[in-house]
């Protein structure tokens, strides 16, 4: 079963079309993501995961006051990266408003300086357990 | 009773320094003001409320996974504005982390253009019910 | 020849690990979308391109006060859509930073609600001119 | 002489009434901040400068496309803190847009922990040079 997280959309997010900006709908999947990783108390893993690559299709809008629905699903989970993707179903309106994937690695902090590294074994096993 | 919303602190709400950008505290004080109009049956009227004025005074920071219970007040309520107190307290350190006011005036939109206009009752009577 | 704009980096667009949120670079390529526009005198039209998809490869970081080059290009120029590619560059480390696509649709708005619509013309001369 | 630095409006700062978000004026009084220090060479100082109080009065929108002049201008320069105060005008209107002040201390890093320090004495005539 995939994790599921809802939130409520703000006036702040949203652009001079009345609608959510399409930059936010990443920000919207990152907090699924962070609320995940927080349900397993694994969310300090969360800031040595640079992103190197999103994609994302947008089908219909987000508009204030709407509830998102957020579902992530793992892809692809390797030794070094994470691959997961999502949707985002406008609870308001019914309809799929956005799907779309990230891949983010795993990085450790040598004095400042970032290094690819292992994806720690909690992490793997967190997202095959919502697979 | 004041209204009181709580808020996990996400990564995209932090800046290079670790910690929450102070423009977006006043988000976050939107955000609360939402809350509280969406639990009053209000929430459209805050799309008619255009700020005039706001002040913060910033204590202490707020961080990524900490939790942010935001306390709504009103000061001052008038025909056609409302001036409203938040505290912001980091649950997570137990500390003052902002405070301040914001004023907001009620429009009407006619035809595009805005222009003053008395605040619904109802919107008074939620304020009042939270002093 | 594509179309180029510059962009200092501020302190508002970077995140806790001290670089400039994912989220932000497709903010960034929008922005010299705008300007792109704009230098054709052609800034309203990007009221009525809501996205429909956006991709995006990072590659290395963008940090408060490095100068982003974006490279626009046109990829695909249909009747009703329009899909370009682009290129950030951190012009302080040399570095290739972000790449990706931005797929946009024309729409006309029709008493509130946006109806799929012809591109005008100069936009598509427009794009045709940065090829 | 003031200090004063212009930026085009972006689709990205707009809401759903179609002007600026409030927070992101303070966003914008930062940037043109950014580019006072940049001007100065004094631009790794703002990374040491947390913001302790922020005021803003709202006078009239400032909406995409359109040209914002922030004008900065010291108020008060203590040992440890600076207080300057904005104005920014709407160009395309010719209005007053919004005016308010800031309040940043310096600060030191020490092993992680921020503690109170002088401000450097660069700062201080960087900002007494656009009285």
């Amino acid at each position: 079963m995939p994790f599921e997280a809802r939130f409520y959309i703000y006036w702040s997010q949203t652009d001079a079309a009345g609608i959510v900006h399409f930059s936010e709908f990443f920000t919207l999947v990152e907090h699924a993501e962070e609320e995940f990783y927080r349900s397993r108390g694994l969310l300090d893993v969360h800031s040595l995961m640079p992103r190197v690559e999103a994609h994302a299709v947008f089908k219909s809008p987000l508009k204030r006051g709407d509830v998102a629905r957020v579902v992530l699903r793992p892809l692809e989970l390797r030794e070094k990266a994470v691959k997961f993707g999502f949707e985002i179903f406008n609870e308001t309106t019914g309809l799929l408003s956005a799907s779309g994937y990230i891949v983010a690695v795993c990085v450790e902090n040598e004095g400042g300086r970032l290094r690819s590294a292992r994806c720690p074994q909690e992490l793997i096993e967190a997202w095959m357990s919502v697979e």
